[in-house]
């Protein structure tokens, strides 16, 4: 076998659309795709002030590479969550990854800032959930208080798919009706986008690697066993039966996203007491979670 | 482990609700099931006269020996779809059903009433589309010739958990408003139903063997290799993972199932010009699929 369209050696043999490339085209191919699904979506406008959030893994460091590529002007945000040395060791890898794309990194450390680390505090609800929470808050605030005009994060179609998937089975449609490549900004909500929702998880550490990039591939200690990982593989093993039906699977939900509007449960949005950011009760999920009485200065407590 | 009731011998662990049950305290909490779901879904009224679509298979043959020992007065349909062994096998099979649980048997034969058997047509159609089509028909208008109030069908869980995921999988979201345990009859379609619903593949095999009934274990060799098969194998390593997936899923389904109302394509019903059942077109879909002339006489076609 060889390369579609140079005849070279094949480095990765693609399912949907069937395809032999060789390392350079495929690399060609991964860009025009980010590329594409920004323009398919209306994702970037010209002159935005870019953020990206950074993890320290994959997702995030592909994105912010083919960004910085593309000619995008990206500043990248990591947070450090305070998991131990997990945490420090996805700040060391975040910290090289924008040295390497030469773009300026802030960086957000939970402890320092809240006084303990993500899995430390004493609450009902899930770890993972919490973390959400604080990482879309911190995002969020950390842009809104800077002045950007977007936060792009690096989820790609296999969250998408069991995302959706997960939300399905279990019938919680209020989650479904704003899931998508592109949450608009509204008043303190800046805009988020995912220029690697139609990108798997496959092609994503395939162009890594082709390009030479370095990320941390341990999980997060708290992900062990977590159902989304089932997810994954189930869908992975369906798209192996069919290939074609995680990308079929996502943009069909898009067509049909309309179905699940009537379900968001709408209540009056107020301004948290505490931080002043929007918020559905007296005081936001983040200042709730975290026990805040005064507003974090993400600003100043920013390296 | 000793039975949960009795603390005899165990002869099944469930999982959800987890517990172990001896043979008798099994058999028991089956027959209730069905009860319990044909109360839950009023399936069922006292006076109907009930025809039971049998196929020689496991399901149908523990629904009709169910039903019969929950002393409804049922009768059977077994048709005959001409594949070859295969079908005159399923026969015998619900002959014997039929003689063991003393019900009368009618017998539809597709070869003679209509000169070829499922999977010799020549159409665009797959085999399984046409085939459930046919014996939707065939059921319906022999319940509806011979002035039955309800079609009984043995369709488990499994099978409306898959259904409802392929589904969504593929978004079909047109035929989702309709699907349930119980399709209420109107003009010339008679009420469907579906007692086993709510029970799982595994508790039916069970309880065929707790109680000594012998049925075709041989698939149908068109159903090879079928998605359908695929997509029971991944609810089961979801509910293995997660006992009372399934149950929930579809349960869940049903609560959410209006979300798809407006999903159905609703053209006029007018009557088939060849047989008068009702019809989306000029002719209805079983009389084109066979290339019919004139009506088809199923009470003369009967054995």
């Amino acid at each position: 076998m060889k390369c579609k369209f140079c005849k070279g050696e094949v480095y990765i043999k693609l399912h949907h659309p069937k395809m032999y490339l060789c390392r350079e085209h495929f690399i060609e191919y991964f860009e025009r795709k980010v590329r594409r699904t920004i323009d398919r979506y209306k994702l970037l406008k010209e002159d935005e002030r870019i953020l990206v959030a950074l993890s320290g893994g994959k997702d995030s460091a592909v994105l912010s590479y083919v960004l910085k590529k593309l000619n995008y002007p990206i500043q990248c945000l990591y947070i450090n969550l305070g998991i131990g040395k997990y945490s420090d060791r996805c700040e060391e890898y975040a910290k090289k990854q924008c040295e390497v794309i030469d773009a300026p990194l802030h960086v957000v450390r939970i402890r320092e800032l809240l006084g303990a680390g993500v899995g430390e505090l004493r609450t009902s609800r899930p770890t993972c959930s919490y973390c959400g929470t604080t990482k879309r808050y911190i995002s969020n605030k950390f842009a809104y208080d800077n002045n950007f005009d977007v936060v792009v994060t690096g989820h790609n179609l296999d969250d998408e798919a069991s995302f959706i998937f997960g939300n399905i089975l279990n019938w919680s449609t209020q989650y479904l009706a704003k899931q998508g490549p592109i949450l608009p900004g509204e008043g303190k909500f800046v805009k988020r986008v995912k220029p690697l929702y139609e990108i798997t998880e496959r092609e994503i550490v395939a162009y890594a690697s082709a390009v030479g990039i370095e990320y941390v591939t341990d999980k997060c200690p708290y992900s062990k066993g977590a159902i989304t990982l089932k997810y994954k593989e189930v869908i992975n093993q369906l798209e192996e039966m069919r290939p074609g039906t995680k990308i079929k699977f996502v943009r069909g939900f898009l067509k049909k996203r309309c179905l699940f509007e009537g379900e968001v449960e709408r209540g009056e949005i107020k301004e948290c007491k505490v931080c002043d950011m929007p918020s559905g009760g007296e005081v936001c999920s983040f200042c709730r979670i975290w026990g805040l009485r005064e507003v974090v200065d993400l600003v100043k407590g920013c390296k």
